[in-house]
């Protein structure tokens, strides 16, 4: 048992994800080595994401902006809409850095069993940002997992009979990927889509 | 890539021992979730616990007080000193609940690698403590690693024509463990330091 209040502390952190009781102790001793720095700079910063941050109201992406960086750069193509269900993937698909149009991000997937419903994923917005014409291509990139595969097709029944193409991230053999190591439904789909030469 | 804030903050974050990039990005968005509670929340107590902590005086814990609440506290025997090497083990004694008595934390261990020599490790407030003389028994509870038997060796030289009893913890076969699955060194000690039942 530490000190109270660093037992506290040391709680609070064990409860975030990826970190168990004895990986917040090793987090919370490191930083209490560099209370004057460390600690206290990562104590402003999170007060100043809290503070800061808000959610775009257009694409659904956190920044200290509404619209956000990416929806207010006039730079980017405007007739492009990325649809990706959480955050994580979009900060993944811009560290790649090879799109070049907007996102639309839905905060999860259709889920039965979590009562996720459409209205809970900012599906009516994403029909709405159709609806209001700039648009020509939405490219669905969804999980390739069931529940994102799911959802991927419950949004093209609704952007069905609009003037917008849809289009879907390839799926297949990963780059560097051997083909012993690869799951059968991998396989199966690489084969079905494969490309002449 | 994030918005820039909120980039600087997983950076921050993935500098701390145990997370990499990936887990700080997913213990970022798990907080940018919960912002107005747990986010401003650990910024708060990240904020009290920097600066309320210091080291205690006489054992070199860190408490918001010093004496820290266990050297102040009346209850426990003075006459009896552990001796560890860093503050986590004294976590770990104490979370044990079976030592009463006080405490003595070195700050690491003897190095000539990193240039550790007596005087980084709180070794002659060690000799100090125990020429006031109320203490009785010194128990040495360094790690049973070369460095830490070394620095058990270097103390017990300083501590020689003391009038203080030295100890220091068994070592020996782990409760639970299996032989099969030990090392030669634990078991070589373990045969070493055989008891009569």
């Amino acid at each position: 048992m530490a000190s109270p209040l660093i037992d506290s502390l040391i709680q609070q952190c064990s409860r975030l994800p990826g970190l168990g009781p004895r990986s917040a102790r090793r987090m919370v001793l490191h930083l209490l080595r560099a209370r004057d720095t460390q600690m206290l700079a990562l104590a402003d910063k999170l007060r100043e994401v809290a503070t800061a941050v808000q959610s775009c109201l257009s694409c659904g992406n956190l920044d200290t902006q509404s619209p956000c960086h990416i929806c207010a750069d006039e730079r980017r193509d405007k007739s492009l809409l990325c649809v990706v269900e959480e955050l994580p993937d979009l900060w993944a698909l811009e560290r790649s850095g090879m799109f070049r149009g907007r996102y639309h991000v839905l905060g999860g997937t259709l889920s039965a069993l979590h009562g996720t419903g459409p209205d809970e994923l900012r599906i009516p917005a994403l029909v709405q940002r159709v609806a209001d014409g700039e648009i020509q291509e939405i490219i669905l990139a969804t999980n390739a997992t069931v529940a994102g595969q799911t959802t991927a097709h419950y949004i093209v029944e609704q952007l069905d009979g609009m003037n917008v193409k849809i289009t879907q991230l390839a799926q297949g053999i990963p780059v560097g990927a051997e083909l012993d190591y690869l799951d059968d439904g991998t396989l199966f789909t690489a084969f079905q889509s494969r490309k002449g030469i």
